[in-house]
């Protein structure tokens, strides 16, 4: 038998789903899992982008341009021009979910060997991505006293080398729901000019600011306009992951050129979900406001509740729908897993995503979880309490 | 400005668009162009399939299992196993068109500086894929005057070294039509044991056999279930290149874990797609029947007019749509280009892909062309008569 040995790039476990055997089993065991585990919104669909799947018109499903249908790259301009971005259709390059816009941008941006710096805790998968595309990620930690707030721009001079190509922010944060200030944003770009560094904004999150604190890009930064590619999808926007649609957008014509030899590899985004979400850039502003007050109770209620618990520390996420709270434990992936095998309350229990997995320093994040508040206010109090619960039996609690 | 320098995965030109340019400013001067460069049928999806996308009922368009639904790869597996694969749900893992599962069989099975043997021509994407993963890409010429069948199994031997990871064939080919004897993929089985290399099957144009050949496929081959990856899409079976839904099947179950890993990292194929071709699994016989029909007489119409052209040679092939032939001229790139851009008959002219993007060896395919015979047989034959008139006035020509 040949073996199976790609010790070149061997991909991390992911964080969200290692768990999902002892799930399986929990639920096997007759238990209720509440999964704030995974970031799949239970919000509806736009009517107006489901229509458009009901809708379609054509006899042959047929590949669209690599770059996508003039029409969508049109109509989301117009999305991202209302925004203030100030970009042309040119301009975007519409993938396989964001996903594919991570990882053409970085292949795009960046050799094999080179480097990336990315402040931790970040999105698993942005390791996965530059592992098999022999990329280096260099983390910088940011910390839960600060609220995760950006790092010193001193620890990232500290880190860049002639090696380092681009730096990658989550904005909103996935997994820590902060939002990044106007000046974060402007101390980035000074860097990013200083040393001429790519600045990868991934912005899957971008509908989701709360507090009225507006959403700001390093697309609305003046003199970067050769440095960013903003990274998209309509995954959380419309409630609609399994579209698998998402899009980056530079205005450096080279880079765009380079990413779209990469798009052409593979043909072509998905036909249907262009022309659905091309409808779905109609969705009137009160569907966001709904879904936004929703978002906004939910998190108000996930984050008092944990501040409640004894020895539970939680700030207060200015956006995205996660939150990374601090527990009195002795290990997150051994607390998580008990949850699922060892405990229940009244045959309920939560399924959480230890913080282990969202950094690469070794030892960081063993007291903390990501919580993602895609349950609904009454299953979200229901989880507190078993959490609460679970804390007060947990065998490995620090005191 | 940041420098786009990414030599390390420089990615090749896409020899069915590199022209496209041409084609348009053809389009613009008033000239119909026949698109006989890309593969991109006019074949009708089958009704069955364009209802399931009309009739979806969720209300969440929901991420689904990173590995495909389980009811879509039960249903897949009743597909491959009235084909005699002998295979389980569990061996199929769904993906992002055909294109990803290359992608990520190349990833799941070779490291990096690690070899792939690849009989030439071959799809062009092929070299992208393992460029970007830093994968070298070994080709072995096979000649069209003998149809372009399997080169001998010596020159396979001599190209394998500790590097050897896997060999890669399309069968039926894309490019050159070529359909693959039970004996030519014994020969590779005997080949793949001895060195225990993997064997990567691309069938995306297994519904297209003609003149009653049988396909066969390595899984239909004792011995080799834990050397076989077969790598399929949607696209061509159905006509439904836009669905962007594929999937590898192996039996290897420590290489499909593997490959999981980099499933997981993108999360989630397409979901209505997913819908669709559960649906188009019962398309009736009489669908497949008809297109054969229309594609058997289209080749023989396309190949009898090639080969009545004065020094043009175009073997019959066996399977896919699409011919390589042999034309005389000095340089394929430069004719193709040329019958965009100074040649027209009757306001029209032909776009073909030049067969050196599908050669990885110096000088080959500088005398060849591929043509996808996509069009109804009215339409083809009009592009025979432009090619004749071309070749005719074609300042290139060798006599």
């Amino acid at each position: 038998m040949p073996s199976v040995s790609i010790k070149g790039r061997e991909m991390p476990a992911s964080p969200i789903r290692k768990l999902t055997p002892y799930a399986d089993k929990a639920k096997r065991e007759g238990k209720h899992v509440y999964h704030l585990n995974i970031g799949q919104p239970d919000i509806e669909t736009p009517q107006i982008m489901l229509d458009a799947i009901r809708n379609i018109g054509f006899k042959v499903w047929a590949y669209t341009p690599s770059e996508g249908t003039a029409s969508y790259r049109d109509k989301l301009s117009g999305y991202y021009n209302k925004l203030g971005y100030n970009i042309l259709p040119e301009d975007i390059l519409v993938t396989n979910g964001g996903s594919e816009a991570i990882t053409i941008a970085m292949q795009a941006c960046i050799n094999p060997d080179e480097e990336i710096i990315i402040p931790e805790p970040f999105y698993a998968n942005y390791n996965g991505f530059a592992r098999s595309a022999g990329i280096v990620v260099k983390p910088i930690l940011s910390y839960i006293d600060d609220g995760f707030a950006l790092p010193a721009i001193s620890s990232f001079e500290e880190l860049i080398t002639e090696k380092t190509k681009a730096i990658a922010i989550c904005n909103p944060n996935n997994p820590t729901g902060y939002l990044y200030s106007r000046k974060e944003l402007e101390a980035l770009r000074d860097l990013c000019l200083k040393h001429d560094l790519f600045l990868l904004a991934d912005e899957a999150y971008r509908e989701f600011c709360y507090d009225g604190s507006a959403f700001v890009s390093p697309m609305h930064l003046e003199g970067l306009e050769q440095h960013v590619v903003v990274l998209d999808t309509v995954s959380k926007r419309y409630s609609a992951c399994g579209a698998r649609l998402g899009c980056l957008v530079t205005k450096n014509s080279e880079l765009w050129a380079a990413a779209l030899k990469f798009a052409q590899a593979r043909l072509s985004p998905p036909a249907v979900a262009q022309l659905a979400a091309e409808a779905a850039i109609d969705t009137p502003q009160s569907y966001f406001d709904a879904v936004k007050a929703e978002y906004t109770a939910r998190r108000d209620i996930l984050v008092a509740g944990l501040n409640k618990i004894d020895g539970v520390y939680c700030p207060i996420p200015g956006g995205a729908f996660y939150v990374v709270a601090r527990l009195p434990i002795d290990d997150s992936d051994r607390f998580c897993q008990w949850m699922l095998e060892h405990f229940s309350h009244e045959n309920q229990t939560v399924m959480m995503a230890p913080a282990t997995g969202f950094y690469s320093s070794t030892n960081a994040g063993k007291d903390e979880v990501r919580l993602a508040y895609v349950l609904n206010i009454n299953d979200l109090e229901k989880s507190l309490i078993c959490l609460e619960k679970g804390l007060a039996k947990y065998p490995g609690k620090k005191i």
